[in-house]
């Protein structure tokens, strides 16, 4: 029998983009131009969680929001990059210098951007209302979309699997 | 014949976790890091309703927004304890200095911090939208989700089962 | 064969309560414990085309949000009345002021405080989430939600029945 | 067989309506009365594609929100029309300034005001949520509605079939 959940107990590392990942695809515009965004507790309370049992927990966005890249880093995120253009410069920078095996990489991804680096890593995941082509090659659709609780969902899973969830059924 | 709406009957105390709760999950983030949180109106209409009909309504949680402690004070709640990160703690030294009857009391909540007070209530409580193992250990599953008026809806049944519900069906 | 949209050629008034009606029943609460409401595009054209066709349109709703009552001003309404605790009493002011027919006003309102003026005019309405007796003595039950167009939807049936929505079908 | 793209083939020019298709149809309304609109952020990202690909984008718009102009200035939109009541005057105006071919301009609305234009361009399109009256004039109704990616919807769609859209299908 095939176990769907078996790629999740591989995972040492997670890599996160920010806007339709952590974020809902929607921008709140004031008059003044300025925008805001909408994240869930519930993604926050699983990267802690993620960072609590070891995981390596990793933000790379190309947006440039100040007040989403701090709610990050107070969940205890350390290596965000922001306002990033060309994503797998970056991605192969990071897996260099730190030495990481792209087989034991998570990336959860949801537009065009994600692309290339969700061909190279060992299990591509994207939320429910991802663009079609990330669909495509993603080896796990969350049940839930951007903003929705897909960061959670994919942690909680790993956490689980791997027997690191703070509760467990009994 | 088995009466669902039976355990609303004891119910003397209420307590109230609030992110999820008496709001979605959903976290409005600015440019300069600070947030904000969505309630509902017609949750409030009914906490009133349940403190003029006597019963005693507190608030554990582990947020610490003072727009959302401001805005459940106006409701006249008077017991909140905010910024709390071991509820269990709180909550055996609230009902042994108020001498509360655990029979008695329903506890609403959504996620894992809340899971070990849960298990002590006598009615545990929870939204649609609660963590799998909140909904595996509640009594009572709201049919409304966090923030869409699951505390106006087990109000409005134990005020109804109590007979202390406003306007009556003929 | 009988005709559901009969009673819409009687109005002449409309009388509209705002939370839950013109807006959805969220708050937003900012840290300093302000907050702010969701209306409708929609419902604000609407509301042009009702004043235009010679249409009544009056506002009475227990909320004090300045921000709310401008947007509407500005939509034409000139008859507003907030804060009130109690409606039935500035109901029967009105209608003896301005000598209104009871028979030929319709009424929107989502919530117990809006019950008893509900009892009273010849086409009590509500939006599709109303509380549970509100949709019990309504005779029209708007497929929208408050904030999401139950609004318009009840001044683009009048106006079409009554020859006076703009656009017709062929 | 029938090509239900077919027409997204000739399309050399879109025009745009702002609320209700960039945006959601719901209004933020803060006390001063000032106000916020909600966009999405797909439909930038596709924006700027449609740009890069020599496709004319116009917006014309009976709003005068200027955080909305910024943005959509921000996204290389160069063609927009704010505040305009009449929008079958400034759209005959633009093809007639900018010798436009009728036949090879899609048009994206969702209300009444953009009735008469969709009569005239070879390609009206709508979100799923528009009024009655525009999904019955329109010859594609996105299964997007207003601000959840509609444009996103209609620019992919045409880019694809112009073979112009960044990533394809193998």
């Amino acid at each position: 029998m095939i176990n769907l959940l078996e790629p999740f107990n591989y995972i040492k590392t997670m890599i996160f983009d920010v806007d339709g990942v952590f974020t809902d695809s929607r921008l709140t515009v004031f008059e003044d131009g300025s925008m805001i965004r909408v994240m869930n507790v519930r993604d926050g309370f699983a990267v802690k969680e993620a960072i609590n049992a070891g995981i390596q927990v990793i933000v790379i966005t190309g947006g440039s929001s100040m007040g989403v890249v701090k709610r990050l880093k107070g969940l205890g995120i350390k290596d965000i990059y922001w306002g990033i253009q060309d994503k797998i410069a970056i991605y192969e920078e990071v897996i260099a210098k730190q030495g990481l095996d792209e087989a034991s990489i998570m990336y959860m991804g949801d537009d065009l951007p994600d692309y290339q680096v969700m061909r190279r890593v060992g299990f591509p995941v994207c939320p429910s209302d991802a663009a079609t082509e990330i669909i495509k090659i993603s080896q796990y659709i969350s049940p839930m979309s951007g903003g929705a609780g897909c960061v959670r969902d994919v942690i909680e899973k790993t956490l689980r699997v791997q027997g690191a969830w703070p509760i467990f059924e009994e």
